[in-house]
């Protein structure tokens, strides 16, 4: 490309951006936690804010031979020297040439922290130092940075059975932020996801409704989606790994719940629970109007060894193929043309 | 983009139109029906023409919440009201918003009928009223339109029983245009089709073939094949919706014939069948020179809802992945090393 | 596109041309034989050098009906009829418009044989004359090329019991290109390839190790490894058609050998083997540094007619869709935290 033509699309997109910037921001799936904003304690230092929580970045850092320990992962927070592991960063900030990692970075340091000097090794302790003593700065205390970027709406994403305590504190602090929770129950809803058969004995206590009754497990769903809408929330999120909806006869449903709480439901009987209960909630949304968001397409936790050292969403997920025709087949024909339905389907 | 390089691209795509924009029209998938130029008879009304009989215009609309009946689908024509179609589709105007169907629209409503006015609810009923004037003009009838449009060749898609009198009255009436049948046979070919074993009695009596016999009802096929050689067929036209060619013993095609006459074929049985059929098909395009054209990667008919009270090709077609390279393997390796063989392989 | 946007992007590749067209050429996969630089011969003629061994030339014009035998292919070289190839190719040429075989034609014309004229059916003789020509003198032989075009390393691609004298023999005459072999071993890997069983044989007398035993072939491929590396190898290279590695049992990999050996291994359990060596050869590479090329989505010798006839890499392969999520899975989950793998993914 050109530079004339660079210039042209550039101003192309500055008038677009021109004319949208000083709205305020709705974000539907912000990727923060609710306590930040509840607690409104500082950041720590610039590491734990831009490179312990960013699997964009740590994992760019790992596929090319850095530890992850090296980068402060898995590692108690009174053992890291975060200097050091933005020394780390900083020395191989090449690496994400190209990325959008390093575009959001470099606006990040220029306009969020005001800084002009281009990361590298020689400049990394300066640009560490001008970020760590802004974070001790009321300015970027997490409540001021929410009004700083005038955030009118910030979702979050909850487990089914989150009490959602910290959106109710912020609420009451009066900011002008719209923070609301995202249902996300996949932890109860999937056999085979870890904790599967305590999450239900939670879900039991807190609703007061039998847990080991199909309807009764329903009846549970139904009044975390309440308690959910009572704090806001506009929207449930779904991770559909093997997206492919089906429907159940009732005593079908109830025979693979038993088996699932007894921990003796196989890989297929968990798929095929999991994938009516992908149904049950699009009839749910029918009757309280959250919108369904569905995920499908992450191939996730591929490498046995991070997970097994360091958990989940450590950037070690791939996109494949999801087959939403088929997949979306019996959703759709159960309650598709009911004009109150709204589906997100994300894919990768 | 910016305003220059729009012009730039504009300017190209002006010079390349206007490099063609006098020659006649050969349309080999014309989507129309031929007693429309065999009969000559004006279309009724607006809402006749534009809205109901196009799917992408009312799939949009019921995707939104307007019912299909209120689009006059489904409906006897004596109790649609054209004009409340056509205001309800201009309230909707803005939903077309970036789609070919505003577009082609766009362009029949300054280009054919010659309206300046934009679509909206305030012009709806000068438009209608516009529209349905012209429409009850001659020069409005359909072979007015044919010399009006400089159509060379109109192509239709005709099923193996079909008679193919309206392409010969059409001849018959000396018109310009060249109006072409289409060799359809999916119905007769797939025993899943609805109606299998009756079309193919039907088959029988049209040829004087014994359809019963697997040899009968292939030569039934080359006699319907020839009779719409006579009529100025150039081209056959299939729908593999399972595509995965195959060829059969001559016993076991004639034992799944047999089977699928006397409805006791399992559907395995008859995708088998079917992707026989489809080689059967290559092979006879070998002898007679018919190009083969066929659509594959269409899931139809995806909403039980919609199939259920208004049929097929109603706007719940989904496309999704065909695999080619597997699916044309054995029709390809018996016929396609022979240059004779011409194949259009469509794909969404 | 407008001519002035035309100049914009013809101007900024020009650019980025000029900025490396003096760096030396590195050509890790260079499809050549290594016997021409070892021995040095001219090239026959230009049928034999830019049509008979190009299957994207030749399978352009079997696709429209030209024969093969008519291009020479399968002809032994004395019964051929260069010039009257070369014609045949000429008469032809529209059929490559905006093809990258006419894309590297012409430069190949223009700036190796410094032809002017373009190629057509009346200057198809002068042109042929011409490259004629030039292949008879000093210039235009094979390691005149290499010099000329500043080919500082060129990779060929060798069996797995090739004994790579002709890289020897070349890098005794001391020519400035670095002549390196890569380790193809598909053929002693698979036991569904031609010929499994003798190239076991060959490979117990080559490397001294008992073929028999599975952990003898293991050593004896990692003999050959080092072997290849002697001669300057980099890298080895794979085609996985059905891509799932897999981690078998010493005992089982031992009960796939034996039956491979006797020929009673069935096509599931050659596929499983093969998977499974794909893992050995990855742990091979950590191991000797040798960078394992991995090539997957393609569907090799679909047209039977031309595999009996002419046999492999006759331009019948076909792209599909490899699934390298679950392809590599079981491969990455045992090698691919090593920081010393290196593997170079290969799709089409």
């Amino acid at each position: 490309m050109t530079a004339a033509m660079k210039d042209n699309l550039n101003d192309a997109g500055a008038g677009l951006y021109e004319a949208i910037r000083a709205l305020p921001i709705v974000s539907p799936h912000g990727h923060t936690a609710p306590e930040w904003f509840a607690e409104d304690r500082p950041f720590a230092d610039p590491a734990e804010l831009l490179i312990i929580p960013d699997h964009y970045v740590f994992r760019m850092l790992y596929s090319q031979g850095v530890a992850m320990e090296d980068l402060g992962i898995g590692v108690p927070a009174e053992a890291r020297d975060p200097r050091a592991i933005f020394r780390r960063f900083a020395a191989n900030w090449r690496l994400f040439l190209g990325t959008p990692s390093r575009g959001w970075l470099e606006h990040t340091f220029a306009h969020v922290f005001g800084i002009e000097s281009p990361l590298s090794p020689a400049t990394a302790d300066e640009i560490y130092d001008r970020i760590d003593a802004a974070l001790k700065t009321p300015a970027f205390r997490p409540r001021a940075l929410l009004r700083r970027f005038n955030i009118d709406v910030l979702a979050t994403t909850d487990g089914a059975l989150d009490d959602l305590a910290p959106h109710a504190a912020f609420k009451a602090a009066g900011e002008p932020t719209r923070l609301i929770p995202t249902f996300r129950p996949d932890a109860v809803l999937n056999p085979a996801a870890p904790g599967f058969a305590e999450g239900l004995s939670r879900l039991a206590e807190i609703t007061g409704a039998d847990t080991a009754s199909f309807s009764g497990f329903l009846d549970a769903l139904r009044a975390r989606r309440a308690h959910f809408k009572t704090h806001g929330a506009t929207a449930t999120d779904h991770d559909a790994p093997d997206l492919m909806t089906c429907w159940l006869p009732k005593d079908e449903a109830q025979a693979l719940l038993t088996k699932a709480l007894s921990g003796e439901i196989d890989a297929a009987g968990s798929i095929r629970f999991y994938n009516h209960m992908l149904v049950e909630m699009a009839e749910m949304s029918v009757d309280d109007g959250l919108v369904m968001q569905i995920h499908a397409g992450n191939r996730r936790s591929t490498n046995q060894a991070v997970l097994s050292r360091f958990g989940r969403d450590m950037g070690a997920d791939i996109p494949h193929a999801a087959d939403w025709v088929h997949g979306l087949n019996v959703l759709l024909n159960r309650v598709g043309n009911d004009s109150s339905l709204h589906i997100l389907a994300f894919t990768l």
